[in-house]
C-alpha cells in the first residue's frame, strides 16, 4: 500500500496534560514531513465503543494510504498486544480490545499483525503506549515502512459489534445505541436492514415516531418528534430544532422497532 | 481570487462521533496539498450567531485566498440554500442562516451564489451537508475551482446584525452581548462609535465602572472592576483577575452606557 | 538554530470565540509553510501551573528548531515582559509569568530575550498579545528571524518550580500535585529520587498504596489501586480501571511518602 503520508489521531486523553502533543512532536520528529489530522482527543475516557463508532465513521473518507492511530486503551501495561490492522485501504494501528475492529469490517480486512514489542524505534510502555509504541508505528508506516516489520502476522484479534437488530417480514427490531451531541438518538437499525420496502412508522420505547426523510418535515407533526436515516445510513430518532434525549429520554439499549410496508394505522 | 491552499473550519459538530474526521477526510482526498486549519468546533450547538461571531474576528486574520467553511446547521434537510460568498480576500461556504454574514460584510461583500444541489461532487443530503456538500465545495475552490461554477448568483440571502448602539452628543447606549471564557463581557459598542473623544465613565446596568486602556490599570479601584477596548475593537466589561459574569452578573442584552466627554461626576 | 518550521500553540483560550483562529490566521499570513501544531486550547483560565506542566510535557519531543507558543496570561496589559527562552533544541514564545520556565529548565537553558513592545511586525497590546505580539514572533521565528531581534537579551525573569520532595535515607517525602483526566494522581516524586533503591510501599494521605511497574498488576489487590511510575518519570496513584480521585480523594499539596529498601512490614 502506498502511503499517503497522513495519520489521523484518536484518543480519550483530552489535550490539557501534553501527552497528545508529545505524541504529536514524536510523530513530527521520525517523519517531519506527515500530514497529522486530529479525528478527537474528546472521546470519554475509556469507552473503547464511543472511540470505534469514532474511528468508524470517518475513517472510510481518508485517501488510501493513510494511517489511523487510535488510542483508548485501558489494558494499557497488561499483556495485551498492540495491532497493526491493514484493511483495503488503510492501515490502523492501536490497542487490541476491539478499537480498531469496527473501521477494519467496513473497509475489508486484510492482515493483522501484533506489534512485537521490540522494535527498532518503539518500546512497549507501562503506562503510556501512545507515545513509545503506537505513534512511532504509525509514523514509520506513514513514511514507507513495509507492515511486515512491525510483527507476526496474526488471525486473533479483540472485536467488538454492533448488536445487530432482528429483521422480520413486517418489523424490523433494533434498539437505540447512544445519543449524539445534538440529543439525536442513533439505533442499530440500518437503511440495508429495511431494504426497497416503505417504513410505515417506528416505535421507540412507548413513544410512536413518525417516519420521514427530512428533519424539516418534522417542524408540525408531533412536536417535530420523528425518525429519518442520517447520513451515515443509520435509524435517527430526532426532535426537529430540538433535543430527542431530552425531550422524550430513553436509555442506550431500548427497544426500537421499525414497522414495514405500506403506511397503516399501527396503533400500539 | 488565486487560491492560498487554506480551508479552515468552524462547526458545533464537536470530535467525539467522527463527523468533522470525515469531512476532513472527504478534503484530503479531494485535494491532498490542502492545509486543514481548525478554528472551532465547540460552538454551542446551533448557536448561529455564535458561530457567525467566531468567524467574524477569525477570518479576517488569514492570508487572502483562504477559503473559510462554517457549518451550524438547524435547517439542515430542509429547503434553506446552501451559499458560497465571495468578499474581497476570501471566500467562505456555509448554508443560508446568517452564519456567513458577519464576515461578509466585514470584509467586504462581492459576490453571493447558491450552491447548486446537483453538483459534479456534492450532493444535498437530509441531515449531513458538511460532508456531502460543503465541505466537497470547499476543497474544490481551495484547489482552484472557480467560484461560478458552485450555482447561480443571487442578491438575497439571509443576514444576521449586531445590534447597533445609539449614538448620542453624550452618550452611547450599547448592550451586552455576551460573556467570553474568562468571564469579561462582550458589548456592542465599538471604538469608532466614540470616536476621538474621551470615555468619561461605564455604566452597565446598575454598576458605575472606570474606564481604562488595561487590565493592570484596575488592580485597585473598584475589586479590579473596569471597561475597555478589547484587541476586537469592543467595549469589555472586566475584572482584573477575576470573573465579571460571576461579580457582577447582567444579562445578555442589558443596557451598557457609555458616557462621553471629560471627565465628571456622573451619578445616576 | 536552523528553524524547523514548526510552531505549537498553547493556550487557555478555548477555541469557540475566534481568538486562536485569528492567531493561525496571522501565522499563516506571515510564514505560509509554518505547520502550526495544536498541542492544547483547554488550559484552565488563567492556570500558568497547567500551561507550565503541558509545555514542559510536550515540548521535548518535537524536532530540534521548533517554536513552541504559550499564551496562558492573566497579566496581559500589564508591565509583564513577553519572552522568548532560547533552549538547547527549542525557542519558546510567551509571557513572562513562568509559564516557559519548566520547559526551559528541562531542556537546557541557553538565553532570554525580553520582546520590544516596538518590533517591526508586531506590537503590545491592552488585551490580546497572543494575536498582536506573541504569534507574529513565533511566526517569523519559524521563518528564519533570528532570535537576537526580538529585543535585549536578560538575566531576570519569572520562574516557576514544582515543588522538590526530601529524599531521605528510608524514605522520599513527595506530595501530590493534580489529578489528570483519567483521576490518576500525579506526584511530584521522580523515578531518580529514589535512584536504584526499590520501592518498598507508597502512603497516599492515610492509604497505603503497593508499589508495581504495571496498571495489570494491580487488577485484584486492594480493587486495583497502586503506585506506578509513569510514562514521564513521575510516581502516579492509581486504579486500575477505575478513578483514583473518586475512590480515594486527596488534595494536591497533601503528603505522599514513598518508602525504601527491601520489603518490609510498613504498617503505620
Amino acid at each position: 500500500m502506498e502511503p499517503s503520508g497522513i495519520v489521523t489521531l484518536i484518543t480519550d486523553f483530552g489535550t490539557a496534560d501534553g501527552a497528545v502533543g508529545a505524541m504529536k512532536g514524536s510523530a513530527l520528529r521520525i517523519h517531519r514531513d506527515v500530514v497529522l489530522c486530529d479525528i478527537s482527543h474528546d472521546i470519554t475516557p475509556q469507552h473503547i465503543h464511543q472511540g470505534a463508532w469514532c474511528l468508524r465513521r470517518a475513517a472510510a473518507h481518508f485517501p488510501p494510504g493513510t494511517v489511523h492511530l487510535a488510542v483508548v486503551d485501558p489494558g494499557v501495561g497488561s499483556s495485551r498486544s498492540g495491532l497493526v490492522v491493514e484493511t483495503e485501504r488503510y492501515l490502523l494501528v492501536g490497542p487490541d480490545n476491539g478499537l480498531l475492529s469496527l473501521a477494519a469490517r467496513d473497509d475489508g480486512l486484510r492482515r493483522v499483525f501484533h506489534i512485537r514489542e521490540d522494535g527498532p524505534a518503539w518500546r512497549k510502555s507501562s503506562t503510556f503506549d501512545g507515545l513509545t509504541l503506537f505513534m512511532p508505528v504509525a509514523a514509520h508506516l506513514s513514511a514507507g515502512m513495509p507492515v511486515e516489520e512491525v510483527g507476526a502476522s496474526t488471525d486473533e484479534f479483540v472485536t467488538i459489534d454492533i448488536p445487530e437488530p432482528a429483521v422480520g417480514r413486517d418489523v424490523v427490531e433494533g434498539q437505540l445505541l447512544f445519543f449524539d451531541r445534538f440529543g439525536n438518538g442513533i439505533t442499530n437499525v440500518r437503511r440495508e436492514h429495511v431494504g426497497t420496502v416503505e417504513v410505515a412508522s417506528v416505535m421507540a420505547g412507548t413513544v410512536q415516531l413518525p417516519f420521514c426523510h427530512h428533519y424539516s418535515e418534522l417542524a408540525a407533526a408531533q412536536d417535530g418528534t420523528g425518525a429519518l436515516w442520517n447520513a451515515d445510513g443509520y435509524l435517527e430518532l430526532t426532535v426537529n430544532g430540538g433535543s430527542y434525549e431530552s425531550r422524550h429520554g430513553l436509555v442506550p439499549g431500548e427497544r426500537v422497532e421499525v414497522r414495514l410496508g405500506s403506511r397503516r394505522s399501527s396503533r400500539v
